[in-house]
């Protein structure tokens, strides 16, 4: 029997071929724990130049979820909370982790999965003119994905835009990158590591979605506003024994510009697959310039589908229709690709 | 020079006269504590007579946030939420204290203060639906609030169908009473004690906002719902040594029925302000049956307004305007409305 | 059948006469809510006065472990925590509040009730030379408790070097005043209001126990310590909106010097009772100078003593032995200490 | 200049041979995420048949704090706490993170690293006969570890008879397995996987200090006592997208016995480093049957022993000494052995 088509994510493959043979040549060093090591070092160091922030302290954590959540808990207060998208990673998919923490996530109404600088300065002006603002959590952050879950991308002229707001309003902004890759990597990107190193006070370079078996590259950019950082990973399980295995990840993601070039395979077939589905009359959920393809897909043929090609389910779009999604990875291949136009011709018919 | 006009809200004064009465009569008993003793005993009997839940535990607490996060926190495991309309007192007025808890509101549209069956029933189809529940919060409680945040009143239909709604997907039901004497006493409203004994898991009866000095009465209709609830409240802060402070002033409000009839003068004059409001052209932000009153106000003429008159400020609701509440409580006086009645005539003019 | 003899506790009253007076008086007045009304500002003005704090920030508390519960949260970060004795209240007896609260209570050896000087620095100076204490929680805050849950007082030359210790290691020191004004009222006590003002950070003036019906002046000797506290009050549902019920309490308290009076009478009696004890050849578990006494006693002849008189059960000393408590409070009486004795003499023969 | 002899710690290598090759050659499988993964299958497969646990649930998780931060608090409830030796990891070197989840850690007195059944009992019996219980946190579970933070281990029949209390009781007993290969390859062990499988309510298998490059496998024995187990994995963050990259190592690890075997070099050489410290005078400051030695040394000559060998700092003793660790991997190298006993017998003259 023949093998799906494996469109289901960009989590799917293992690591990066120069990310293995940087494992392979590495693993018989003996190196300090907790981050301490040589990897970690020089990978630190690649990615302030990388990022034009010289002063930024870099932390290498396990996955997404728990790198926003110490993220947020390091910079909050008990009393302050963190706006999101109402469609944000933290806001719906990560099971509560920043409330468990004990920090509210003010959720804001999104376009295309962005927080639009008009809809937050509203949300900032209006609780800063609150007269009982005193019984409410203060939002003290901004929490924004680049690109966004929906796979949008925020402009460089937006970013700025929600800078400002922040700097107005005494907020941080907080940048989370899982799929910074392939953001990179678009078309119609406009914003570069250094300007996400200058207009975001943390933010965090995604590796498992990009090339990397694991790791997370958390930048803080002014380490000032997280005190006892260390003592925080610690506390929330974040610290590894050997963090040297995301190091040496990240050390080989960015040499040679490996990171800025890695996710172009994904976005250039994503393209063409929007292309392909356009013009097979199919119905695009929502059109993005990265990785991810969302689909209006009858659901009575889901099943169908699915014999056939691993996809994303996403969400129930009506009593009729879903949304699914077909993600591209850096390693995606051309006859995958072509297999899967084919596939979607025939159900076209 | 004269005192301004009492309407800020209806915790502006002491005790009711009764409740003081029985105050001083119980002041030298030598009584058990932490809610064993006499008083607390009489009023628990009595709140299961009215409330005709005979099985029911009721806990008396001193105020209304921290009934709320200890009803949810006793509730929920920490991979649960609760679902309630986004203007409701714990998803925007108590400092995020459930998020402190651990737990996630999961914040829904709401229509005057109000969530409906509909908006409801959508939420938790999607959510039993959607593939990628198991990484997100549950919704296991509705929080609903009666009279709402806006004054609003749900109706026995309403409540019922939301009843059943929880039935279907497995929720509890839990509403806050803070206001609910005055709930009782309007016009248009047919939910009756008995019917939150039946179709709430949990609720709560409130006192400080209804003639008391302090204290909410919890009623768990179902003890079995939250076990080692009384060590939950030690934790919380929520069981007081002289829990008798707090039993006393409910078996007063539980006897010969004054809790039904404690709210009457403050809805009639609520009532008669909207009137005089409406008659003078003067524009009701959101009407509504119980004894808040909301009105659309000049921002620029707040200060004067404020010179005369205390208020309670509610929001921004243009770059022009201002919506104000002006709350009647227990103990109004007919010289004082009839005061407010000139006022309003006069900065008409 | 005869009452029991009332020695179960020192809250098993209602509230002092000269507070029931000023309630009553101040019953028809109508105040702002949330603490901003004129008892609580008279109240706070009169303890500050008494306390030499001109600066502090008085805030009135439902409850003791709610008051330790937000005084700690409100001063410590995440990771940092709170050294008290290994008997003290929260380390034992609050149901884990503070590390609901998500803070580490760290315990050490105690003697008597009491944290010493010297095992205090040891475990600071531990901590604070060991290699590993980024993997560590922070001592960032020491709780005692005076008298601490033994009935034993720190003196003023204890609580000095403690103080000093605490400016040597950059510790806050917090005191738990459940029962202070026993500790004032006893003989041997050397530490005053204005020494707690001078050698805390905050610590807070017992109510419940000594004379109020509910109660807890949290005294924040410098405020900056604990910025945004009426968020963090109304989070942890501490925040009353009939604050006035707790003001007028401690306005009556410390007018005319009564909360330095009050607890005389029950030290007094708990002296005799010593006396009469030691006279009678029973063994004292553990001396103090306040109004807790605290006998060994068979632990089958527990019951027929519970038939007589109401006292408290602390803990099983050995297989046949039980820790027994007789607490009498501001308002014990003559004849029930007299009745007492001759109980106790009757059970000697 | 020579490098320096490596005995800081067993984490300081790469990854086993095996686990490297076993790597290599599933990386290009396209694979599902999240452990849903054929690797995890295996490996899971594998763990269950050493374990004899066929029903167990087997997760595996980025480290041990995380993994121990979500076993406790998948099982308790937020008035429930785990009982632990006060050396225990938890307790000590986790920076606070079961208090982070809110739960109480009830440290017990020691002895040498371990946690007697009488101490245990005793606190149990106290507790569950105490009055004032409804006060305080409920212990609901007993963490060990093995090999304890001292190296030293729990005999069959000490467990047989903590497990005896736990049921007696009704806690639930778990397992910290971070060195559990050292303490399997120990020739005094009398405790094997079945037994844990039999005894134990959850364990950990420790990945990272026994060859893996990283990883925990967290055994669930009767999957019942956690539901929602992978809602709660993700909201602590301990979800990772590519499960697979720890799949793969355990079945490494568990294939042809390895995990049996892994631990003996690194104990042979404790062993033989043991009996060389004693002949050459040298204090031991705790022995230890595994991986682990522990010396008295002066505090003054640290710093020269710093210069040629890597070494742990343990604690300061007392003013004039300290303990260091001497800690052996599954790697140790037998010239390194001889050349750190040639060190020694250096310093000795």
């Amino acid at each position: 029997m023949a093998e799906k088509l494996p469109f289901a994510s960009d989590y799917m493959d293992g690591m990066h071929p120069a990310i293995l043979k940087r494992l392979v040549e590495t693993n018989d060093l003996r190196e300090p724990g907790y981050g301490f090591d040589s990897c970690c070092g020089a990978a630190a160091e690649k990615i302030r130049a990388a990022c034009k922030a010289p002063g930024a302290a870099v932390h290498f954590i396990a996955g997404g979820t728990l790198t926003n959540a110490l993220a947020i808990d390091a910079c909050l207060n008990s009393s302050e909370g963190v706006v999101a998208a109402s469609t944000g990673h933290i806001s719906l998919h990560e099971a509560g982790a920043i409330e468990h923490d004990g920090h509210k996530v003010i959720e804001l109404p999104q376009e295309r999965g962005k927080l639009s600088a008009a809809v937050l300065e509203r949300c900032l002006s209006a609780f800063f003119t609150d007269e009982n603002r005193v019984y409410m959590t203060a939002p003290k952050m901004v929490y924004l994905s680049q690109p966004t879950e929906y796979g949008t991308l925020y402009s460089l002229a937006e970013l700025t835009e929600i800078r400002a707001l922040c700097d107005r309003f005494g907020l941080l902004l907080y940048m989370d990158g899982a799929r910074l890759a392939y953001a990179l990597a678009a078309a119609e990107n406009d914003v570069t590591l250094p300007d996400l190193g200058r207009l975001c006070d943390l933010f965090y370079i995604g590796g498992t979605k990009c090339g990397a078996a694991l790791g997370e590259a958390l930048v803080i950019v002014r380490p000032e506003i997280c005190p006892r950082i260390l003592t925080l990973m610690k506390q929330h399980g974040a610290l590894l024994a050997k963090g040297r295995m995301m190091g040496l990840q990240f050390d080989a993601l960015f040499t040679d510009g490996l990171y800025g070039r890695i996710g172009r395979p994904a976005v250039e077939a994503a393209d063409r697959l929007r292309h392909t589905l356009k013009t097979l009359g199919y119905e695009l959920y929502m059109e993005n310039p990265t990785n991810q393809v969302f689909v209006v897909w009858e659901t009575s043929r889901l099943q169908k589908l699915g014999e056939r090609v691993e996809y994303g389910f996403w969400e129930t779009l009506d009593e009729r229709r879903s949304v699914i999604r077909f993600a591209t990875g850096w390693s995606v291949r051309e006859e995958d690709l072509d297999a899967l136009t084919g596939l979607l011709e025939e159900f076209r018919k």
